[in-house]
């Protein structure tokens, strides 16, 4: 029974979702605008959420629930922008700096790449956070400017503005606090209501999977890469999605600036196989979204083109690329115990010791140390010998050493009989 | 993972009901201490009140809830009342003026009846609002006038102090607008936790079950009243239910002053019969749990004492027993349309005309109209003449009529054929 002549009633579509029911066009519209504007309080929305967790959305449900999401703010306009765009996003993962070389490198091919980024909460790291390492930079801009930057420098990473999905800011401050995260469709609704918005013609979701991943499973993470893939093309974004390994770190570092510096050294040619692997196989996918598959990124890496667009982006933004990174003032070694092959490094465990030593955040509003991190000495398959250092831990304040430790306790396998199977860093491709 | 050092986090314990598991005792205790302090935000415990209606608890979990549920509060001591104490509770119905005989009738027998009440809210009416139609009379007491007026007079009918389970009063309030009131469980915790934190001795349960109540099936009725009992007996509280019919309004009456009007035809001997049956079967259970069973509430009935106790019970309050009580400025007759046996009267419709016409509130500020409500001059099985006056519609607002009709549409039927099996009006024995 409702009380009030108003069309939709919070506690009746919050009981049509608990009951097992199909939400109506009208209804979702209706709980997300009225959500956004306050008419709808955060405890109804909660209970809501929950009940969408535990009862699930159907595709038709997801579809209008995700467009409602999008229509709570603006859609950005980019046709201004004379290249195609394209852009990516990752579900997060541990040592994932993949953004930081893939968007100058896809720029560098010819694309735009217009990136709204997040900042990291939790063990997994942010954008935003890590290219914050860099003197000078600066994550907001103004339309103008992203305008600009992309035609003239072709790759923008910035901070996303207030007119971008703000029930989605909204809801998703609330499951984080309300148990609601963990839950298909209000992730996948989640990620591409912004992603939309964000106006690019592509987008390439590199979906993780494994230990540090947000999807423990491949199957919950195809799950996820379909509901996006769903949402992305039905709204004329060509969309495709990569599943990768996240059991263990990707590259050798975990930490803002201590990733700043490895993406560097991808730019310049270098860096980590599995870096330079997915930056690559993500490079190929955005520019075959935008109908540039012919061109070879491999090579833009190689001849420095890629290093040049870093280095505008750097600056287009206030930073100095050539300015030396924060170093942590403290740094302790964690020797191989024996010697053999290292057969496993847990991507969780060292995403929470990185986090402990201060380089992600426990609250929205701390800030996070540039320093801080774990450098990886090895990786699973490398041989290593007994007291060698396996792992070095960077933090501004030594008093963090336990605690980080602490989250590495068994967190690697070595192997003296030297039995190592290999995990395939691109697990499945979506779309 | 968690944030903070806490030994208990509030998203900890979303998820874990949110996951099908079972809540320790420390997260109870903690998760309602926190919430009725306000440390766990509405939000959070809106998720948690989602998960658990749609997952469930054990017993265990629920006997826990209700004791922190209590021990949020006060439990009263009712050490300084000579008699036995005895209470009542009623899961709410139409008509469900029951309280107003029997409170006197029970103390006239020799117990003590210490009932908090609440008011009403949608289609059932409440007990404070149908004696706040007596003039003067008024449902705030102090803890001393409670404890004199119990041993002086014998019943006391007032409203509940904020000492009295305050996470309860936080939760029912936030249940109400999150969609999870409909919980086993949750409503039995509600219930309980008030009635056990009243002191009383032993208890009489008065489960509702049919259209007009909340319990629509005997089932779902026999699992709450199950609950219910278990939880009072578990905290020494001498613990009956009784399930009773609800799918046709009690006595002849739906509304306040109405009601008080009916209820003192009960207490001069007259009166509907079903509201006497039902006031002396509960009567006797109220007795019989104090160890007072071959006291016969029927002869205090017939020869005035219970009259007697009524009287005191409201002048104790400051009200004037002898007082006209309002009326209602309009009235509307309704007539047979045919002449027959009115086979059925549907309580849900007759509570929502009654509530339409003024008699109940849709929301916890608005005000009451005493004198609204709905006169029944059928019930299930009087033979009626077509045109004579079926109902009779109270309001002191003609434009409510409308409305009112429009709820009582198809809510009766009328068999030429006369055929007709009455419903039992005591449906089952629980305890």
């Amino acid at each position: 029974m409702t009380a009030s002549g108003d069309t939709f009633d919070a506690v009746d579509v919050i009981r049509t979702k608990r009951d097992g029911g199909t939400l109506s066009d009208g209804q979702i519209d209706w709980v997300i605008a009225a959500y956004t504007r306050g008419l709808v309080a955060d405890e109804q929305m909660a209970a809501l959420a929950m009940a969408v967790l535990l009862r699930g959305m159907s595709d038709a449900e997801l579809a209008r629930w995700t467009a409602a999401m999008i229509a709570s703010g603006q859609r950005l306009d980019l046709s201004a922008v004379a290249r195609p765009t394209t852009d990516k996003h990752s579900t997060g993962g541990v040592g994932d700096k993949i953004t930081l070389p893939l968007a100058p490198l896809v720029a560098a091919c010819g694309a735009a790449v217009p990136q709204l980024s997040g900042r990291g909460l939790g063990h997994t790291g942010g954008t935003l956070d890590k290219l914050e390492a860099i003197a000078g930079w600066r994550a907001s801009l103004s339309n103008a400017e992203f305008i600009r930057q992309l035609n003239e420098v072709g790759a923008v990473v910035c901070a996303a503005g207030d007119e971008l999905a703000p029930a989605d800011r909204k809801l998703y401050a609330l499951r984080d606090v309300t148990g609601t995260v963990e839950s298909v469709p209000l992730i996948a609704s989640s990620i591409m209501s912004k992603k939309i918005a964000e106006g690019a013609s592509s987008l390439v979701l590199d979906v993780k999977v494994g230990t540090g991943a947000f999807m423990k499973d491949a199957s919950a993470a195809r799950e996820l890469a379909t509901a996006m893939v769903t949402l992305g093309t039905a709204h004329g974004v060509r969309t495709i999605a990569v599943l990768t390994d996240m059991s263990t770190p990707l590259g050798r570092t975990a930490g803002n600036a201590l990733e700043v510096a490895e993406s560097v050294e991808v730019l310049s040619g270098g860096g980590p196989a599995d870096v330079v692997e997915l930056t690559l196989v993500l490079a190929r996918e955005m520019l075959a979204g935008v109908g540039l598959a012919d061109v070879d990124p491999g090579e833009a890496l190689r001849d420095g083109r890629a290093m040049d667009v870093w280095r505008r982006m750097i600056s287009a933004q206030g930073g100095d690329p050539a300015a030396p990174l924060p170093v942590a003032r403290e740094r302790h070694v964690v020797p191989a115990p024996s010697s053999g092959v290292l057969t496993r490094l847990d991507a969780l465990a060292v995403g929470i010791a990185a986090w402990r030593l201060g380089a992600g955040r426990a609250r929205k509003e701390d800030a996070v140390s540039p320093g801080a991190g774990v450098v990886m000495f090895a990786k699973p398959g490398d041989q290593v010998r007994e007291g060698e250092p396996l792992l070095e831990l960077h933090t501004d304040d030594p008093a963090r050493f336990a605690r980080a430790l602490d989250a590495l306790e068994g967190a690697y396998d070595l192997d003296g009989g030297a039995q190592f199977a290999p995990t395939p860093l691109i697990i499945d491709r979506v779309g």
